[in-house]
């Protein structure tokens, strides 16, 4: 197969997470290193950087600068959330994009992201390939909420898990501090999937983990949850619970919105106050049994903790980055590279990247197995513990100043200024 | 001076934080290892444990486990939350005590806490000394309020401010990922001494910290907050807001409340709602602004995030506790163990341990001095990072198991028990 020598753009998409800049560097280290790549172009803010052709030169970083994004959190080239439209009915942007393309001489482009971006990059491979641009298109995978479909999990999603399940121990010593009654809700991100929230279960592996942990894949019931709660209340006097913000009823309405019913009230300024899921759930609970409540919401500390980060999550993100460039220059396009998880020799944990097709993945969720729940739909199995825990392992080296985090500070030199 | 055999009780009181098992081990090891006290007892639930006769023999635990007590947060003998009254007007309490000092021979107690628990050690020392039984009294410091008069810094803020600090500077990255307005309020804990909401201005130093801070040592307007986001977000679009939980407005109304002017009304279900803060300075800067908004409410990851915990608090936490029970056996009493900073021979900071008088110490709180705050009272000065940097320095080697901490499993053995 004859090499294809030309630029490359590369861009992050939708959330951050702890670990997408590890996943920057790999596709851009690759590139830089490869030789038939001839220019490699950072996306200011995704889609969008490509669609104003405000892309950042990264050839021109400093090496170490480069290597610290592999423990800088959030997409150092910049985010965007930007649904494509289907080209046969808008052209208007694959046209522009077309226009950078050929501008640059773009022949491959690598964007990292969710369900949204593999459909971008799905729609605009074809729309290349119909305009007789060739030009590789590999999606490489990102997600803390670990929903992509077709990869056994996704690069951010260790990091977060092991945020939260430390989290969760240390929130337990706390809970267990004064000889008091004590209820805690902790939040946990996670609309549809709860991959997130079920990850403060392993926590329980060290006897310091929540109580009862709900997950959206199952409908929400309040009777059934002041039951569950009273039971252990009754007994230790103590409940830790960890609930997927994306709980929803029998009928399919949010149980945050529960608490925003008020949002309908205004407060003293007449203004519609906000409320929290944890904040709602703590509230019922200590109108229903007179307990001490508290309300935590991790919020987006679950996404950006880079300081807590897991080892294996920064290299497999690293490694999806990696594997995107080599997988394009070796003729392959339309694909995402994906991770199988395998077994080694001495029982170890082992993941392999692999290809699957872009079609594949876009537009569908991977949610946690039924059969992962446990019977009473309050909590996680050992199969979601054996799947799990290899994923948050070990513990990176991160470089400080200070004793501060010493992120990556990149010059950002755009195309136009150069 | 005769040497004073006898037993020691050892407890904890106040609020947790991330290392105040540090200190607590400071005391169980010097005094397990001094030959001049002949048991170390813990009391549980501080001077709850005192009162109902629930003590731990310290003697009967695993050193090994007793070392972890360096990286496990949150009071492991149990905390208590209990004003004693004055002897002269109810020695009922005391009496107990005294009973309970009598049955074991106590002749030393080491009592950490904040203020209260100087009271506390306090009114003891001086009811032991009256009714002829001879005790030695020592308070040692903790808090991560940083509030205690008469000792440069108190072990607990060290690590908090670090936790905040690096926080701060993930949120920053966070913040920047979408190229879109954005304003994030974030709470920090300190009702009345904003040592902690200071500390996030840390990562200023690093240019990813917050623009504006707000302690509440001074009154705080709600129009001048206003006019200051307003300033910054028509120039930049990315705001980040540091808050303590306390600030309250010219007449002493805490800023929180303005938020539950809507406590009055119920939800859905007839239930008050609880507001935080942050979602309500967020609230009102996105019905004054248009802007995206989001409300960050730390919680209490502050005070037990051992995972990022400060190594000099870890050490001055330890000493703190070391320092009281030598200066006991050595005859002391009636004091509390201060922090004193010095300059080394290299210009490097030093922490020695004094000796203060418990009655200077109870009662009175260290607010932020108002030169280390700016001139518009919306940030820190130099002064303010040159004092707190160097407690937030050096990363402990943290136990680990499965990449989860490895907290202290002490076996708690009651007197009773034994």
């Amino acid at each position: 197969m004859k090499e294809l020598k030309g630029a490359c753009i590369i861009g992050q998409s939708g959330g951050p997470t702890s670990v997408i800049n590890a996943s920057a560097l790999g596709a851009i280290r690759t590139a830089l290193d490869s030789g038939t790549i001839t220019r490699v172009l950072g996306a200011a803010h995704g889609i969008r950087g490509v669609l104003d052709d405000r892309l950042y030169d990264m050839g021109k970083e400093d090496p170490a600068e480069l290597e610290l994004l592999r423990y800088t959190p959030s997409s150092a080239l910049g985010s965007v959330r930007y649904k494509m439209k289907d080209p046969d009915k808008d052209p208007k942007d694959y046209e522009r994009i077309l226009e950078i393309f050929r501008k640059y001489d773009v022949r491959y482009f690598f964007y990292n992201g969710g369900n949204d971006s593999m459909d971008t990059c799905n729609k605009i491979s074809k729309f290349m390939r119909r305009s007789g641009h060739e030009c590789r298109v590999i999606g490489i995978p990102k997600t803390i909420d670990n929903d992509l479909y077709g990869t056994d999990h996704c690069p951010g999603y260790g990091s977060a898990a092991k945020f939260i399940a430390t989290t969760c121990m240390e929130v337990y010593q706390d809970a267990r501090v004064y000889d008091t009654g004590m209820i805690t809700v902790i939040e946990i991100m996670g609309r549809n999937a709860g991959w997130l929230a079920a990850a403060a279960s392993l926590a329980c592996l060290k006897g310091a983990g929540p109580d009862l942990v709900y997950l959206p894949e199952l409908p929400f019931s309040l009777e059934r949850f002041y039951i569950d709660v009273e039971e252990i209340y009754r007994r230790t006097g103590k409940v830790i619970i960890g609930v997927s913000e994306g709980i929803r009823d029998e009928k399919g309405t949010y149980i945050s919105e529960y608490g925003s019913a008020m949002a309908q009230q205004k407060d003293a300024f007449g203004h519609a106050q906000m409320g929290g899921l944890a904040t709602t759930l703590a509230s019922l609970l200590q109108e229903r049994t007179g307990a001490k409540v508290r309300g935590i919401e991790l919020s987006l500390l679950q996404r950006c903790a880079a300081h807590l980060a897991s080892l294996t999550d920064i290299r497999e993100a690293y490694l999806a980055g990696q594997a995107a460039v080599e997988a394009a220059i070796g003729g392959e396009t339309d694909k995402m590279v994906a991770f199988r998880r395998d077994t080694g020799t001495r029982g170890e944990y082992l993941c392999r990247t692999e290809l699957i097709d872009l079609h594949q993945v876009a537009n569908l969720e991977k949610k946690v197995p039924r059969e992962w729940i446990n019977e009473a739909g309050n909590g996680m199995k050992q199969e979601f513990i054996d799947y799990a825990l290899p994923l948050i392992q070990g513990e990176p080296h991160l470089p400080k100043e200070d004793s501060l985090p010493r992120f990556a500070r990149l010059k950002k030199v755009l195309t136009s200024e150069v």
